[in-house]
């Protein structure tokens, strides 16, 4: 098979953009035989040009992002976080009609509308898998696998750290205090944990899901995150078979859609009730297809670069599945 | 939004295609508003006109396949099941130049290399996320959400039928044989059971999923099916705090995949252990993205058709995504 040729320009060599180089260095060949796909790097914004990047080739390296937003490439993948910068550097690549892949949830719950709209208008299109659960192809799920019903409910455990701090304080009977130290020490938490712990951060994967499942407009949202959830409650919930879990839901009420992030109490027979450590997960309800979950690892440098490596062969390959 | 027009030949009105038929009706209005596809129904292949068919327009019923094949269609749906009608109907589509959608496992299983290598030849496509675990959409997350990564390993619960009767014997301490004729009763099992109960359907979709997600040939294949399980094992492992369930698996050995269809013990972390009744399960097991399990229902008219009309409408969207 003859591959055609894609060319990458990355914005950020952090943990998802480091991840990105690692993933395409180590699948490069398979991806050409598998999907007739070339993946080639053309030039990586970082901040820092001296910091060691093993396996990192440092004469693709720039500190300007006009460099790489004004290289020949096909796709710019964007993986620099935060809304401002990223934002200008998105737009900046549309508008010069390139294809983008992003893992940027906050940016996407910003002003995903409006980006949205102009990669439409310039013909380009916007990747973003990895804005939601890394790893876990929910994005596909309802928007292509459930493309014909209608989906009247979403619910999900879409925070890694929360559920890795409740999960601990149920079975290894810490304090919260404690369990979040743990999750800091073992990488499942910023050292600035808020987003995270008070709700923000499964509240812009909330958003972004939802915009996908349902064509109405959001009417009610709330955020309740997990700081004053006690140890004793916890516990309790536990002698009585059912855990305390942080579950983000969108669904149907009069006028239009609710959102909802809170700390509530999941039977055993909850799919959700199973969902354990840093995972996470996502119950999608809908008409004809009924219940589907999806579980699996929700950030990480190796689940958040498989989805947007994903998301970028899907672009070229977008072409020759369609109807001419 | 202005709809572009799909036109679809079914063949089969029996519980998948009605299916179809009803979800496009109920669904059309906001297929058109979210996706620009105006999906119209032009002919049904039926077997017996006469039969009451509430909701189907009985100036598309035709007996002839011919009159569905050679007319002015876009996407042929085949849902008559079999392999050796089918087969045919699918080829003769194909070099018609139409593309395919089918919920055929059986067709696919047996000869589905050369149905695709054909419609490679002729620039079309062939939809079959609904020929292995109906409404969950495993087709999609392991060829698309996955492109970018190496699978290891795939293992499932994927015949609906099996895991009703291992879960009631289980929870309800039947019999093997009353636990049947109680699935039989509730629709989760054909009059003659024998595809489901020894394995061979799960084996069927297994080979779908390990052609999906490995390259290498398969070089060992075993099924087993759950008619020798007694009532005392399934009980005895329950109070073991394990459960049995029929799992079909394929992962690499040396010199390529190995497949396997057994009933196997599975302890409490399983993430299949939780799947109950007619439910079905896929766990893949990929390098970088890890564990990703995929859970909803396996079969029926809903879920199916779901999927089905789902690749009608990606068809037509694939061509407005991709790179130009």
């Amino acid at each position: 098979m003859s591959a055609a040729r894609l060319r990458l320009g990355l914005l950020g060599c952090g943990t998802v953009g480091g991840g990105v180089v690692h993933l395409i260095d180590r699948e490069r060949e398979r991806i050409r035989e598998r999907h007739g796909v070339e993946l080639t790097i053309e030039k990586i914004l970082v901040r820092d040009l001296a910091k060691p990047r093993p396996g990192v080739d440092r004469r693709l390296l720039t500190t300007r992002a006009t460099d790489v937003l004004d290289a020949s490439c096909d796709v710019i993948v964007e993986t620099v976080g935060g809304v401002h910068c990223a934002g200008a550097y998105v737009r900046r690549a549309i508008a010069n009609g390139r294809h983008v892949v992003t893992a940027n949830k906050a940016l996407l719950a910003d002003c995903g509308r409006d980006l949205f709209a102009a990669a439409v208008r310039r013909g380009v299109t916007i990747g973003f898998e990895a804005s939601v659960c890394g790893g876990i192809p929910v994005i596909r799920a309802i928007r292509d696998g459930l493309a014909a019903d209608t989906i009247d409910c979403v619910r999900g455990i879409l925070n890694g750290t929360s559920n890795y701090v409740l999960t601990r304080i149920e079975a290894d009977r810490l304090s919260f205090a404690a369990a979040l130290a743990l999750a800091q020490e073992r990488g499942f938490a910023e050292a600035d944990p808020s987003l995270d712990i008070d709700g923000e951060d499964a509240a812009q994967k909330l958003r972004i899901l939802a915009g996908l499942a349902f064509d109405e407009p959001v009417v009610s949202s709330s955020i309740a995150g997990i700081r004053g959830i006690r140890h004793e409650d916890v516990i309790r919930a536990r002698e009585h078979g059912r855990v305390i879990r942080q579950v983000a839901s969108a669904h149907r009420v009069t006028g239009g859609i609710e959102l909802r992030v809170a700390p509530v109490q999941l039977t055993a027979h909850d799919p959700l009730a199973h969902i354990r450590d840093e995972f996470n997960g996502v119950v999608i309800q809908s008409r004809a297809a009924g219940e589907i979950t999806l579980i699996g690892r929700g950030a990480g440098a190796g689940p958040t670069a498989a989805a947007v490596v994903s998301d970028v062969i899907m672009m070229r390959s977008d072409k020759m599945n369609g109807i001419d």
